[in-house]
């Protein structure tokens, strides 16, 4: 049990964690942090978070836990800006999407006697902000953490038990093998989503208005916020960038195809890819949770 | 008001027109017909068909209204064969995903007295069969109407009037523009997350394990049938590959802009199309539908 645990960054997963851990009396109090005020008053008076801190003095002062929430690419400054103020035995952790790099920067800069202890809970949707906010979007999802050779051990125990009290299945990744996957699982798509919705814009806006359940689907995470999917292209780059070529030859073979009109070979990559996503389907399906 | 409706091809959307057209009281009775005998006879017990056909004769003798719901590449071996056999005034339809040279095929298979009106319910998901069957999903949902310049006028009108009372908004369009619009909007992404879920499978099956309800939206539809797809891929192959080197050429220009740094523009792509996206999604709101 936490006696404070600050979060910065009160977004949907921020808040969402917020939620989690007081439902499951793993904190008793906690204090919020964010560029916008009026965010921040919002959910304390929604009880999402009992206090907040104007400054990283106040958020930091007397935490246990510190979870960084916030889009990455301000993480740096924040480990920076709350080092100070940490109390030793304090636990930093975060949820963000990308690792690789980034978790190396927050070790060396945590003061003596504090860890941090890289996770990435993988949750969430298209929607943002504190309405979205449930404290049960981590049960039954995966939640990677991603220890380093310097990764308190005690420290890095205490966050996994965390996430599993919070419904999570934990698995355990270097930073660099998170971001290869992760960008191809949901940093590729994501691209490839954008870049589907802004194909039909250029060919004729007038287009969508014939959008069936299908279009919704596949284009739903279109409508992530552009600013933390920059991040996420600056910071994994490379991985992205040979995933999208390996999904350009994927997109060339079926083009080949057609051109050759070789309808076997055609048919033989979609009854691949539809037996292999309905097989997951189905592990999902299987493992207690919907088709999400 | 039909006195009898037979239905080539009994799966997901020939037993929910059936369904609805019961439901709707536009037909007195529904003759169903395909390949599997069984499906049939499920189909028959749960009520969404009254009989079923072994022949072409028995489905189309008598019938004022035919309905092809079968796999686009059976429709020219169905329309011959009822055509000796369809009463004079009878109306031939159709709820095929590609129109262009088929629908004028239709109409020339047609007997003296007899009408083809094209017509494209666009509903369904990546369900199949008629365990998802449901006279509902054609509510609120676009049905297009492809008359050709010898489209009798008074069945294209009963056919208009028809998808109205199930629910569905009208849209008339040459079968050449409704090919050019559904490839944009449903054939490209069908194929852009067959893709997608094969290019993980390439990399790595194990990568599927981390995938969250992001993937799973974006790939849903790499779950519908091959065999249907491949034969929309036959028949609308010029639009497809037009439109693949369109997204393809989207995807490279994201890649260049990772590439060369250009975070700005990168940003301006992703606003570009979540805007798009939102927008999409609150018309449908506006229009009580959900965001599907």
């Amino acid at each position: 049990m936490f006696e404070k645990t600050a979060i910065a960054g009160v977004g949907l997963i921020g808040a969402s964690v917020a939620l989690a851990l007081k439902k499951n009396r793993i904190t008793k109090t906690v204090c919020g942090f964010g560029r916008n005020e009026t965010n921040l008053k919002n959910a304390r008076a929604r009880g999402i978070i009992d206090d907040y801190a104007l400054n990283l003095k106040d958020l930091a002062g007397g935490a246990d836990l510190v979870v960084l929430a916030a889009p990455v690419r301000a993480f740096k400054a924040l480990a920076d800006g709350i080092a100070p103020y940490l109390k030793k035995g304090a636990i930093v952790t975060d949820v963000g999407s990308v690792k690789g790099a980034l978790v190396y920067e927050m070790d060396s800069a945590m003061p003596q006697g504090v860890a941090f202890v890289g996770a990435h809970p993988i949750a969430g949707n298209d929607k943002s902000g504190i309405d979205a906010a449930d404290p049960d979007i981590f049960i039954g999802a995966k939640c990677v953490i991603t220890p380093t050779a310097v990764t308190d051990k005690a420290a890095c125990q205490t966050i996994i038990s965390m996430w599993e009290r919070l419904g999570s299945k934990i698995e355990i990744l270097s930073p660099e093998r998170h971001d290869e996957i992760l960008s191809s699982i949901s940093h590729l798509p994501h691209i490839a989503a954008y870049a589907l919705v802004n194909t039909v814009q250029e060919l004729n806006p007038g287009f969508f208005n014939y959008s069936g359940p299908g279009f919704m689907d596949t284009t739903r995470i279109a409508m992530s916020s552009p600013e933390i999917w920059r991040d996420i292209c600056i910071l994994n780059k490379d991985n992205i960038i040979k995933h999208l070529i390996a999904y350009k030859q994927q997109l060339e073979l079926i083009t080949a195809y057609m051109n050759e009109l070789d309808w076997t070979s055609l048919t033989y990559e979609f009854e691949k890819s539809s037996d292999v996503r309905k097989k997951l389907r189905d592990e999902r399906n299987n493992s207690n949770n919907e088709d999400k």
